[in-house]
């Protein structure tokens, strides 16, 4: 646990904060695990703070008012988040969720911490323009992707990006929330694909034969 | 113009700038035209700086590889833009362009100038973090409403939100890349919303009779 909130405090070393409010920080990180498909952060509950992913993956994903969702983009360790941080803006409703793909391990600084520290240090306000400035390119990616880009080559695109050693384990309807379409249509798409060996699918497993 | 200027630097006072970092701002800031219809920026040109709209109406919009348009967010009289100044990141393309929905007069602080109030003055970082959060919510609302809300439903909602006196002038092409879908698709829908007595289409006009 040391040891973590030693690499967390690093990483604030180059925002070149006071001694006083580095204790601050170190005092006040708090570590959380989850277990994979837990809900980190889901909007209702409001704005948490500054997360630092130590291991794992977390997803943050948008979800429609019928339930239907689609992933936004992915943390992963040594990755920062700071949208919960930024949830004082008032009348903002981000409408954003975040949810372990991985048993994970976060360091999360409350919000209360954070934001004076945003307010006192340009470095760590430009800071957040900046990984903001990326969440929001992202963004801007994935809604082209999806409403633009063909299903079946986004299922392609996913699975070479997301297997390890051409295996992939994920269940056709996560598959289906992280691309904001129906199971229905990703397992048509890929009963397709194995007919014609580009893979192979197994309970709970995909496998890329070719692709 | 000099009122123009006067309106853009009233909105800098809140920020507290110096005498001197106001006059810099007052006689570096650009005064731009924009004919309806008229590409503002496109983000290939890359990055131009802060945008103040004086008048008219900008929009935001996304655009795929095969030419298909969204539109992400709506700039009106008094908005601000800070994306461009955004773009100072080196490895952030921000896929999105600016077009002029309406004849559109902008006052430009090029983007070496404000970059430079923005890590001087925490009130800036501070704004711009604000405006980025704005931006991003609206981008993730655009995308789970593109996705997952009908496009019937769409079309209703947008000829509420921007007809005048129950009529809004705009061909079904240009609805249709607003919306991120076909013309066929906004020709059909229309067409039927005509046979059911809720609209009545003209040439480049959309009626408004019972939504």
């Amino acid at each position: 646990m040391k040891k973590d909130i030693e690499q967390f405090i690093d990483k604030f070393k180059k925002f070149n904060l006071s001694k006083e409010d580095l204790d601050t920080v170190s005092s006040n990180v708090k570590i959380m695990e989850f277990k994979k498909g837990d809900d980190v952060i889901v909007n209702k509950n409001g704005c948490q703070g500054f997360i630092y992913v130590l291991k794992g993956n977390l997803r943050a994903y948008a979800i429609s008012a019928t339930g239907k969702e689609i992933t936004v983009f992915n943390l992963n360790s040594g990755d920062e988040c700071i949208l919960c941080a930024n949830c004082m803006t008032d009348n903002l409703q981000l409408e954003l969720n975040l949810q372990a793909n991985k048993d994970t391990k976060i360091l999360l600084l409350h919000s209360s911490y954070f934001s004076v520290l945003k307010d006192k240090y340009p470095s760590i306000a430009s800071f957040v323009v900046e990984l903001l400035s990326i969440r929001l390119a992202s963004a801007i990616k994935v809604m082209t992707q999806a409403l633009f880009t063909p299903i079946t080559q986004r299922i392609i695109d996913f699975l070479k990006q997301n297997a390890t050693n051409n295996q992939i384990q994920i269940t056709h309807e996560i598959l289906a929330s992280h691309l904001g379409t129906a199971r229905e249509v990703v397992s048509r798409i890929l009963k397709d694909m194995e007919k014609e060996n580009l893979i192979k699918l197994e309970r709970g497993k995909i496998i890329i034969l070719n692709l």
